[in-house]
């Protein structure tokens, strides 16, 4: 195995975030699970945008802010995804770029718009997500190149890149490159519906050992093995996942493989803003952490530390070095 | 004089904001002024975004930050700006419509792009602006609706309008208009360069009774008086203008009319992220109290709080309702 050119890469829909603040009253109008990310088309896309109040406009998709969270911590990053010639992505490339990721995917040159997600928060800070995959739909195994992969200590991928239909065939793709090349595969399972849309596929990624190290909350966890106690679903993870990160909010977060068992508890915070991004920075930090020899348990503080300023900031990407924050507080 | 259909009309130049963190190498890199706003063409517009950071989208430009902040007082607001029929043009008209602002302006169908300011901020919460104009040297004299003008209570105007040449008609119809209906004009300084460019101009609008009140801050009133001293720029305006504002950072704020005087304190803060947008909300917040009857004292209050919130977030426009913020405040 050659030495890595990346730490981290990930792979997933490249997507720009409108972030509005709104109340109970206007998720029961849309009609959107609370918490959730609901798949939706250009015309209430439209509809919506137009009845959000006032938004700010920050990169996000979910892989894409994992990847940002490592190079804050000073990793080296890498991502795949797709975004159309467009005003958004010239947004998004800008962005992930000045965040210090390599980023080479061609763009689409026609077809749908560079997808946008309608991220909604409401006053307890929960955010809902109502997205427009747009150019997202146009990821194929072509955009999957074979160096990139086999030069990342491990490639990490979002469930929602199964909502995108050719896009599950890139995933795949890369999982046979990444092993071939003695590497190792990352999926987290992204959201609880998202899991009921695909469980059998995403527990055969899981028992095949396409998927080494498996990321989940414990909704997900809960989603994917079909039972509302939280310590069958970990008894059934152990036995069928390499190694499990599961994260449960301000209860902490435990990794399992085997018969061994870390935890550690939730980052204190001082003032919940939006959750948006919490999962994506927690797996930042394991995966930094991962991917530079750190213990399972500094991996999981680094994770809990890069969640807890996500959530204390509105939108997903950090705004601040997330390697001096975690030196600051003797985690580095 | 018939009823107000608004308290507060705003004109100005129509702009999106592009916000980064940066250091102050990267300011003596692209040789601004730390704290101003520098005219910058489509050339260096792009190269500039390209060296930038990662960035956040807010709309903004200065007199439409204050129709918001008014707005979230609970006032009725109108704005006139600028903006071309492009997705930055789509943004900036979402927002401020979707803050409650009257907004009628038609869109420029061809020439330059809608307006966008790439705003620096460096770790002291200073910003620093550099502003592409755009679409707003399109802003004419047949963009000034004499209907808007004559049923707001007082209409606003920034002195970044003098920028863009075709504008400063428009301001002077605009005046003339609201004089003719009875109304009120004001006249923000905007910024300290911005009164170096056009010294000669401001004071004649003040001298002549064109305006009606005043609006600076420190720097400001002392360029325009090229004084090093407050105390002799204060009697300068005390005796030029009708009514003035002015504003001190941390020193809080100053309203004069004539043999009177009315001061208050700077509203205290927990945490500075981003001074943009300071100056705007000081004055949506006097306009608001001034136009709904209050005295100068809780005009000046409601202008320390507004400007209070705006600095703790990042953007120019207000995180939470301000009218809110001001009952909690006992100030509403």
């Amino acid at each position: 195995m050659s030495s890595a050119r990346h730490d981290v890469l990930t792979i997933g829909n490249a997507i720009v975030d409108v972030i509005a603040h709104a109340d109970e009253a206007f998720l029961a109008k849309f009609g959107v699970v609370k918490g959730s990310m609901t798949l939706i088309g250009a015309d209430l896309a439209e509809t919506l945008y137009a009845a959000m109040g006032p938004a700010t406009i920050v990169s996000g998709g979910s892989a894409a802010n994992t990847a940002v969270g490592v190079a804050s911590l000073g990793g080296r990053g890498a991502y795949i995804g797709k975004i159309r010639n467009d005003s958004v992505g010239d947004i998004f490339a800008h962005d992930i770029r000045a965040s210090g990721i390599s980023f080479d995917t061609p763009r689409a040159v026609d077809g749908p718009a560079t997808a946008r997600c309608f991220v909604l928060v409401t006053p307890d800070g929960e955010r809902t997500m109502n997205t427009y995959l747009g150019a997202c739909q146009n990821l194929t195994e072509a955009d999957i190149d074979p160096a990139t992969v086999s030069g990342a200590k491990i490639t990490y991928l979002e469930g929602y890149l199964w909502d995108p239909p050719a896009a599950k065939v890139a995933f795949r793709k890369a999982a046979e490159i990444a092993h071939a090349a003695g590497r190792e595969v990352s999926l987290t399972l992204s959201d609880s519906f998202c899991v009921d849309r695909y469980r059998a596929e995403f527990r055969d990624l899981v028992c095949t050992g396409m998927v080494d190290l498996l990321f989940a909350n414990e909704h997900e966890l809960k989603s994917l093995y079909e039972t509302a106690d939280f310590e069958t679903a970990l008894a059934a993870v152990r036995s069928e996942a390499r190694r499990a990160v599961v994260t449960r909010s301000e209860a902490g977060a435990i990794a399992v493989a085997g018969s061994e068992t870390v935890s550690v508890p939730a980052f204190p915070i001082e003032r919940l803003v939006d959750t948006t991004g919490a999962g994506d920075h927690f797996a930042a930090g394991y995966l930094f952490g991962h991917t530079t020899g750190r213990s399972p348990e500094a991996a999981l503080r680094l994770g809990a530390l890069a969640a807890s300023h996500v959530i204390q900031t509105l939108g997903a990407r950090p705004q601040v070095e997330l390697k001096a924050l975690a030196e600051e507080n003797g985690l580095y």
